[in-house]
């Protein structure tokens, strides 16, 4: 190995090391902050997420929420299943589509995922206390904007597509207009 | 609720939504990544990052890897327990500090991270891959300035201080002085 080759290599390590400390960190406080939320619900965090999805994305296939989940197609069904049975949501074929399943919220599933939303306490919220600092330095949240233009690299474009437009449905629950940030993103203009 | 509450507490929701989607991907990819380069070592990625920060920080309590390893205390234990009984680690008592007990790791031990070390292959790291639009236009790694700044409040700036000693630890492996991004960090000035 050449010393470019053997520095390019340790250049890598030293990025991909900080890359996992720092993810790993961010997502074990999010999955735990997360856990304790939707707790009294009886709701795991693949479950939660799976009526989010399906609600947000009104109705989803087994393989857009395995993407947008971030979780395996078994792993996707398999909890979609366990809602199934408990009347949260239902597997049905589209009319233009006969070979993907796709999973609608029951209007039992709504009831249960709006109750978690009004669960929902900021306060109670690391990441979202941990960001105050940066939030009152920048008059507004940070953008993140290195992740996303790596998660876009990793994921495509369609993951950022689907986040985006899970984001407008939940600006769309709340009559009137939010902040400024995100009129740009809304569906009330 | 008032109409400003409302808007607060949809303002969190939109933001720790993101932040979990972004981070879920991220760590998702990092892990998977990290599974496929340690599985011909026959390591799992808790024991693999038990090695490492046993190495790099030339010792430590079963606390401080449950710290920085971002992993429970009984989890950090148990897995430790198993990488002594293959001979990887030991245990043992320090002189100024009988209450912790602290973990070595052994000649054993060292020589087959560094093995795993030499089978790092940077072209198969997606997060490498992913990152090289921005280290093109930037001309050097993106610093994930915020990211950094929310891990800094949500764990406290030590877990931050021993990520550095990881990474010149990493750096001083090298005989050769790194690239210059790093040199204000490194050991050899």
């Amino acid at each position: 190995m050449s010393h470019n080759e053997e520095i390019s290599v340790q250049e890598a390590i030293l990025f991909t090391h900080k890359m996992a400390q720092l993810s790993k960190a961010l997502w074990k406080t999010i999955e735990k902050d997360w856990q304790s939320w939707i707790k009294p619900f009886d709701l795991n965090i693949n479950e939660h997420h799976i009526l989010w999805i399906a609600y947000h994305l009104k109705g989803a296939s087994v393989s857009e929420i395995s993407k947008f989940g971030v979780m395996h197609v078994s792993t996707a069904f398999n909890f979609s299943k366990k809602l199934e049975a408990r009347n949260l949501l239902t597997f049905s074929k589209r009319e233009n589509d006969k070979r993907n399943t796709y999973i609608e919220i029951t209007p039992k599933g709504e009831k249960l995922l709006l109750e978690t939303m009004q669960a929902y306490k900021p306060e109670n919220n690391s990441i979202y206390k941990g960001v105050q600092p940066l939030k009152e330095l920048y008059g507004k949240f940070p953008d993140f904007l290195e992740l996303i233009a790596l998660i876009r690299q990793v994921y495509g474009p369609e993951y950022l597509d689907i986040l985006n437009r899970s984001m407008r449905s939940i600006e769309s629950e709340y009559k009137e207009p939010a902040m400024e940030d995100h009129s740009n993103e809304s569906d009330w203009n």
